[in-house]
């Protein structure tokens, strides 16, 4: 999987993977002081809210907020409480998908779900006050000094993770077993289960510089391509990889008969379809110039990655 | 349960009860407007969203955020929609607490619950789609002019159902048989899991209308002692009730060992309680006059009621 596909740059992956690191580790010391510490007798779910939040993620979602942020010279701790509420939006869903009643994962990450950990009511408690507290962040004057702001990103996250978004994402993914998917619904649910969110934080950036309209268009734009290249590459490991590599069952949508782009285009026709996502979300992006160098790279960077 | 306790005043029931319900059905109407409308392959979790919203409540919460506005002057669009947010918080709040591995109740006010007349995943998402809305709603500029006063109202919704709040609540309640809990630990119990959400639902007036400090204190101060009476109430109905008139089991509270302010009080002097408490509220809103006559009924009335 190493190899750059025809015709594509190779970006400086070294230097992405380091800034990657970078990002999580402020990501991480930011959510350890944004996260409520377990005390009294409520603590319990406090503890599986950690337990869920620093469970080893990548914070891929935090990096793109983050670096769009930077696109447009947004303070440090303003850029990382927004990406705070939506790693703690995207932990919920993790949570609430792995439970018996959804997906029914036992480990997540090489290590028990939080309703194995802890149980089935506490996590169920853990997602809803993770993604109460996500709202509870972006409220908050320290995420910017004004009103008008705070309550668009929230309004925004709210759209974004919703019955129009990602949680209408998730219905369609546990229908799509009933349906024969083609091509347009594979690339809905992928918009709503995991692209929605990819939005906001794309979108986050040029809202919390107040930066207008144009830059907001621009920046969905490249969220759009970027989410479908991570989509493609997720559904090419599914097919590839080898259960060591993810640590997860491979296969498990093809066993479960769930459409993707890999199961509809092939694997070539599917990668190439990435690769062009990849040239089209980092051209969206060149009249940022060197800043957004690391945004530019990390679709391709994805799909070429080992796991 | 008719008779008025000894030194209670008996206040206009009828005009109440008539209140109760114009505000239920003007909640109703509201609602209608901002749940979404199902449609499209995620439309299975908007209709189970609609499902457990329209399941005949008496809109409690609502009508103590109508007349909290009402007392300021707050426009009735306005009042509505912190209304509908709060109504969205409540609902996702039954939906889960009836899950199966929570309260696992087939049965709310006589019809399946969400899970049962969906299924398990879906009435999670439901639920999980409600609460998202409630902010979605707040953070509208509908909800108010100023982004200011709406990032309020999300930061305030947001820890009044949070793990220090109503979720929290909900982990003490199912950590209580475990445990044996004097007065103090019901009393933390009931301001955490119910309390938290009247004393924003009696909160939000003063805050839409802008009213300044001194009114939000008084308002929370009513709250509190309102929360108190409704738990004894509730509490009293358990214990008292017949299944036919509640609807639902009959002792059930004290079948699972949970200590309640009547277990530990004993009736009648839980019963003396809840009167003080209902005088309390009651004198704490006479600076407001004839707008406040419906909240100062309001807990006589509860503690009076048949059901």
């Amino acid at each position: 999987m190493n190899r750059p596909g025809k015709g594509t740059l190779v970006p400086d992956f070294a230097g992405l993977s380091a800034a990657l690191q970078e990002s999580a580790d402020q990501m991480d010391a930011a959510l350890e002081r944004l996260l409520p510490v377990a005390a009294g007798l409520q603590g319990r779910v406090q503890e599986a809210m950690r337990y869920a939040v620093f469970a080893g993620g990548k914070r891929l979602r935090p990096f793109l907020m983050i670096q769009s942020a930077g696109l447009f010279g947004v303070p440090a701790e303003r850029a990382l409480r927004a990406a705070a509420a939506i790693e703690c939006v995207h932990t919920y869903s993790l949570v609430h998908d792995d439970l018996p009643c959804m997906d029914d994962d036992d480990l997540r990450r090489g290590r028990p779900t939080t309703h194995k950990a802890f149980d089935e009511a506490t996590a169920v408690l853990a997602g809803d006050a993770l993604l109460t507290l996500a709202f509870e962040i972006l409220a908050e004057v320290e995420t910017h000094p004004s009103g008008e702001v705070r309550a668009r990103l929230v309004s925004e996250l709210a759209r974004a993770s919703g019955s129009n978004g990602m949680i209408g994402g998730q219905m369609i993914d546990i229908e799509a077993p009933n349906h024969a998917f083609g091509e347009d619904e594979v690339i809905l649910l992928q918009r709503l289960k995991t692209g929605a969110l990819f939005e906001f934080c794309c979108v986050a950036g040029p809202i919390l510089a107040e930066a207008g309209a144009e830059h907001e268009t621009r920046l969905r734009a490249y969220a759009r391509d970027f989410g479908l290249v991570f989509q493609i590459t997720d559904d090419l490991l599914d097919v590839l990889s080898t259960a060591e590599k993810t640590g997860k069952a491979v296969g498990k949508d093809a066993d479960q008969g769930k459409a993707t782009l890999v199961s509809l285009l092939g694997i070539e026709r599917a990668r190439e379809r990435a690769e062009a996502l990849a040239n089209s979300a980092s051209q969206l992006l060149t009249s940022y110039g060197e800043p957004a160098a690391l945004l530019q790279a990390l679709p391709v960077y994805l799909l070429n990655r080992e796991r």
